[in-house]
């Protein structure tokens, strides 16, 4: 049931599409990855769990589905035109360090980043540079179709060549006449290029760029838009399911992949394009010029005038899924502690679900209580099902959370369910916030869940001192917790603690 | 002073030699990775974690290491030589996956295995795919030079023609003719090869081969010994200071990789050949047919036949540790247990001489005191320096704990050392622990040391409780650090916990 009716918004017909793979239950996913040169920012962070999200709801659905993220090791320049100088090599030259040496030590960096955002690696993460010949293959059929030139040792696409007969643009919306006339002044500096839309697709290697390898045209290496397109359709086949990446991409890179796609092969690339939106921070966009953007490090711990305090990596990705992938995201400190209490609250019904027993009476329980229970869970996977849409789903989480507190209160036992309305709370609710929506309790985090058993003695230890009237023992709890941080909280769900 | 002295046993002179890099201060250090097609065995363990502490101690003595291990993701047969299916390829066809998700499954899990193990991360990880284009030329180049010749779209390294110039065989101390007379039949199953002693460098793509690249001698992809000699001298230079692997790599693969340098580039690439030395079980072969081997998590879950009960990944690095790298390692569970009781033991010494301050005398100390730590810790340098000698090493450390446990049982004051030599133990015991060996205190891998925190308060309260005769209090604690398998141990050095 759920399968059938997911939809997604399309960018390509800029509305949302039932979702129905080419070759079910096989479902091929690309998304674009990082380019290694420097630590990953909330931007990648967002963009990677979005399709994260993408990645565990299709598998959810009992989709196989093969993900491919690629790594931009070669070929991305500074400004992303196409002069300049290779993002790594300018990197490299500033650290004095191979180029290679500076592609590993920040794929590690985006590798731990994925871990602490408990964002899953794809099933394939293929390298820029491990697909070069691959790649020079492209080039030459593009340059058979008739759709690129050479120029002096660079290879160019030719933009209104391909316009004559496939509509460059069609991603975008926009039309070459109106491109054109926005950017006429830039083919001065560039006089290689036939017109200023067309795109190198394979750079001639200047002097001293130690990134480069033989090809027909002489020592180069390729342009960055090729690599997405070679690896999506090696690993994916010629057309695929679902593209993904960061809106930022949609112009030039994904439009340029399209293009390549087509003069090279002639089939469009991808049925479904998704793209997530961009960060703001208090409402302004966010970057690393106005001086309000953080990095995660800085943001788990409060590192940063913006902040107050530190928030956890669960407590960013809970309040990153708050907003639709397709809205702007805005970080605010206020913002952020709404979200963690919104994210401790749901780990706390969590946790007094597991506790709950099934008590009750299959012939004798309360019919709108059940049906509102099962209401609530459909409706979870209805959101869902509408474009991925986590925040709505969240709200019915939140709904559900509070019949479980309800629940709680009355002693572990309940008569208001029946038995396989129960059964599904109790198995589904957890399978949202867990294996769907990639949240993990980060108060259990531990080896063994032995944190959790330990307070959980202290706070008994705690309870008994301040019967007895023992305040050495209760003050003494209350000043080593305080030394480590440990927040404890009494409140109607019962006790609760956490790390600051 | 320690830089100079380092001596390495180098298996291309069979004798230690005094380590004088070619370009100091910087290293150049190779190690053959693993072929990415299935688990990680304790093998590659013991191979990277010789290695790793050869990268921290080289760093340690203040060289600027460039330390380049490879992932192999093409090109490695089953079988090790030249028919047979590609090992990626076979699992991937078993499996029916794409072989780059094998190799991606299995590059993570072994990055699993590594940070578990402590294990550094290398410079660069270059890949056999990632490196097609450069093994292509290398090939081309020992054709041109006379090396190699083409067969059936395969190229073939010439051993008997290589061997008229230079000695082929010289690190495996094997002769070409004494070869040839253990191999003769075997040149009927591959008509290809002109001697039975020739090597793939290149080889045809079957049809139903998927990975695979077009070359100048058709579809095909490297010979498996040949991308550690692209990618070693690619990244370190034509000759460079380190080559290191598992003894079972020195012949074939490392005698063949001196012949293709020499061949292609006409000049010798390694300075100084490491081999690690195998593992045993209770005195045999550890092998997969023989039964008797392990995989890292059923080593640590103390999920197998041979094992008693776990051993955390600490305690296996420690054990393997205490056998000198090119001795064979024998595993056993009472080895392991002993490892685990001395591995505590300097954990123990450790957290003790964090307590110490110094309370002493400058002007009126234990002279012959004062010399004895200083000859431990120079003696513990000394045996690093004599072919990275970590037994002897470690045999040091347990005499400085003995001397920490008594300075510790003096109440927390020392009037025995020097300011300078408590000094220097307290900077370099936990130095040559944690950075040069690569250990860590595992009881304390929790966020903050929270669990240290808590664990410190409930055997507090156990002690305050146990004075007043309140045996409940004593009792409920006992049972709920039981339940969470957390061990209390009393001892002369104080009351310790660990996690089982």
């Amino acid at each position: 049931m759920e399968k059938s009716t997911l939809k997604i918004y399309n960018s390509l017909k800029r509305e949302k599409e039932l979702f129905q793979p080419l070759n079910p239950p096989y479902v091929g996913l690309y998304v674009c990855g990082p380019t290694v040169y420097s630590d990953v920012h909330l931007g990648n962070v967002r963009a990677n769990l979005t399709f994260d999200v993408v990645f565990r709801y299709l598998t959810h659905l009992g989709y196989k589905v093969r993900y491919v993220r690629n790594i931009t090791d070669v070929g991305h320049l500074v400004g992303d035109l196409d002069e300049g100088e290779d993002k790594i090599a300018k990197k490299a030259r500033l650290e004095n360090l191979e180029p290679m040496e500076i592609v590993q030590r920040y794929t590690n960096g985006f590798h731990d980043v994925m871990q602490i955002y408990n964002i899953l690696p794809p099933s394939i993460e293929p390298t820029a540079t491990g697909h070069i010949i691959e790649q020079i293959e492209m080039v030459q059929r593009i340059i058979e179709n008739g759709y690129a030139y050479e120029s002096n040792g660079s290879v160019y696409f030719d933009v209104p060549k391909y316009n004559e007969k496939h509509p460059y643009g069609q991603l975008s919306g926009r039309k070459v006449d109106e491109l054109l006339s926005g950017t006429r002044e830039n083919l001065e500096g560039s006089s290689e290029k036939q017109s200023p839309l067309d795109f190198a697709i394979w750079k001639k290697a200047d002097k001293g760029h130690i990134m480069r390898w033989n090809s027909p045209w002489g020592l180069g290496f390729p342009g960055w838009h090729l690599e997405c397109s070679v690896m999506s359709t090696k690993y994916l086949g010629l057309t695929f399911d679902i593209h993904g990446g960061g809106m930022d991409l949609l112009f030039p890179h994904h439009e340029c992949e399209i293009a390549q796609s087509v003069a090279a092969d002639g089939q469009e690339p991808v049925k479904y394009w998704m793209h997530n939106n961009m960060l703001t921070v208090n409402g302004t966009k966010m970057s690393k010029s106005l001086g309000n953007s953080f990095l995660p490090h800085e943001l788990i711990a409060g590192d940063h005038d913006l902040l107050e305090k530190g928030f956890s990596a669960m407590t960013t990705r809970f309040f990153m899924l708050m907003s639709h992938y397709a809205s702007t995201l805005d970080f605010s400190n206020d913002a952020l502690m709404a979200a963690e209490k919104g994210f401790q609250r749901l780990m706390n019904a969590n946790k007094l679900l597991e506790k709950l027993t099934y008590d009750g009476d299959d012939n004798n329980y309360d019919l709108s209580q059940t049906k509102e229970i099962d209401d609530l869970l459909d409706q979870a996977f209805e959101h869902m099902n509408d474009d991925f849409g986590t925040p709505q789903c969240i709200a019915r989480l939140f709904d559900l959370s509070k019949k479980i507190n309800s629940y709680y209160e009355k002693q572990l036992s309940i008569n208001d369910l029946n038995s396989q309305t129960f059964n599904r709370l109790k198995e589904t609710f957890p399978k949202i916030i867990f294996d769907i929506l990639g949240l993990k309790d980060e108060s259990s985090g531990n080896d063994n869940g032995a944190m959790d058993g330990l307070m959980e003695l202290i706070l008994n230890i705690r309870k008994d001192a301040r019967d007895k009237k023992d305040w050495d023992t209760s003050d003494k709890i209350r000043n080593v917790l305080n030394t480590l941080n440990i927040v404890v909280k009494d409140g109607k769900e019962g006790t609760n603690w956490t790390i600051n």
